[in-house]
This record gives C-alpha cells, structure tokens and sequence, in this order.
C-alpha cells in the first residue's frame, strides 16, 4: 500500500499535537497527558529508568512524578507523517544538570478522538 | 478513523518481520538490516551511542559497526497492529557483559514492498 508522506495538513496536526504535549510535560499537566495518551492496556512507554506497559501504568507513574526539574530544550525535532492516520515525532533535548543528551520517540494514531501517542521511548544517550 | 487492533494475520505479519530482523541484527546480516528500514532520508533510528537520521546514515553506521558482541536474550517483546499498515514492536533486552536493561523500539510500516522499520530507538535503561 502506497501512503502519501508529509501531507501538509496531517503535519500541521501532529505538529500541533506534538507542541501540546511537550507544554503539557513541562509543567506537568497531568490531564492533557493522560489526554494524548491513547487509553489502551497496549500503550507502552519505555522511560530513562522505567518500562511502563499499559495506560493505568503509564498514568499511575506520571500521577507519582515529581513535578521539579521538568524544563528541557528540544532540538533536531522529526515528525513525519505517514497517510493520514499515523505518524512519529522523534526529538533530541538538553536539560539542566545533565550532560548527557536525551531523545524522546513518539509513535502517532488518529483515533476517532484525535492524535494519541501509542508508543513512547525516552533514554539519554550513553557519552 | 478506526483501526482494528491485532487482527491475526497483520500481527503474525508482523511478528515474522521483526523475527527477521532479530535474527539478521545478531547475525550482523548486513544485506537484511539495509532491507527492512525503509530506503528514505525520513527514517530514523536513535541508538545506545549515536543519533542516525536518513537510510544514509544509519547504513553507513552499520558497515562501519563492529560484528562482535551483537547476541543478546529478549524478553517483554510487545507487538501492537493498528489496521492493516501499522505496527509497532518494543521489546527489553539483556546483553552479555551489560548489567542494564536495554530497551527497543521500532515503528513499521507496510510499504509495497513489504513491513519496513520507519523509525527506532534503542537505550539502556538507567539504574
């Protein structure tokens, strides 16, 4: 099957689901990202120090986070969009206090509801 | 839009691709690796030690990578389809000689030609 990449208006949207999301994790906006995450045991979320599978984990660990220190800058961000329903938004950032530097993978479906992650990767990369 | 979750045939579709590369990635099978990521400077693949965007780079990254030290025990792998084109696959993994946990995910895509990894991330997970 043919899927036409970077149509312009799906970019337009991932990229406007994508800059809400990252608002919402920097000031820690519980409701949005449990918005944009896609509610399904299937939701999977690999973090810098922990391996989450399903939405109720994913939501319980955001719920017990601490909310300091969540300032980062993005850099090298990626969306590319494949058709009309599914894309990735893949981004480096830097953050206070760490020399390392981070990456953060996103994995997007249109839903009924609208753009959800369904799949989410954040690591430092090793020096 | 709807996209049906794991209909049987797309997920042991996807199950065989990813078996594939598994056995290609630790038998340093060049010519399979270079198949199945999608040939276009879109894809991207984040590693344990480098950032690779376009087919490009991430084939110059392999010719150039060493073959030994490559096996590794994967568990926790979770396959999700999304409709007929999508998937995603993640899975932990443990490595001889590296106390941490490693952790991969890849985006595919079914293209003409077949499942294609689209875009990647592999880390180690911090203590």
């Amino acid at each position: 099957m043919e899927h036409e990449i970077n149509l312009p208006e799906v970019v337009a949207e991932v990229t406007a689901a994508f800059a809400r999301y990252e608002c919402a994790l920097v000031n820690n906006d519980l409701v949005i990202l449990d918005e944009l995450f896609w509610n399904s045991p299937h939701t999977l979320r690999y973090g810098a120090t922990e391996n989450l599978i399903g939405y109720d984990t994913i939501q319980a660990f955001r719920n017990s986070r601490s909310p300091k220190n969540l300032a980062r800058d993005l850099r090298q961000t990626v969306i590319t969009t494949y058709g009309r329903d599914y894309a990735t938004a893949n981004t480096e950032f830097t953050k206070a206090g760490e020399a390392r530097v981070g990456r953060q993978s996103h994995t997007w479906l249109r839903l009924p509801q609208g753009w959800r992650i369904v799949a989410a990767h954040v690591s430092w990369m090793d020096n």
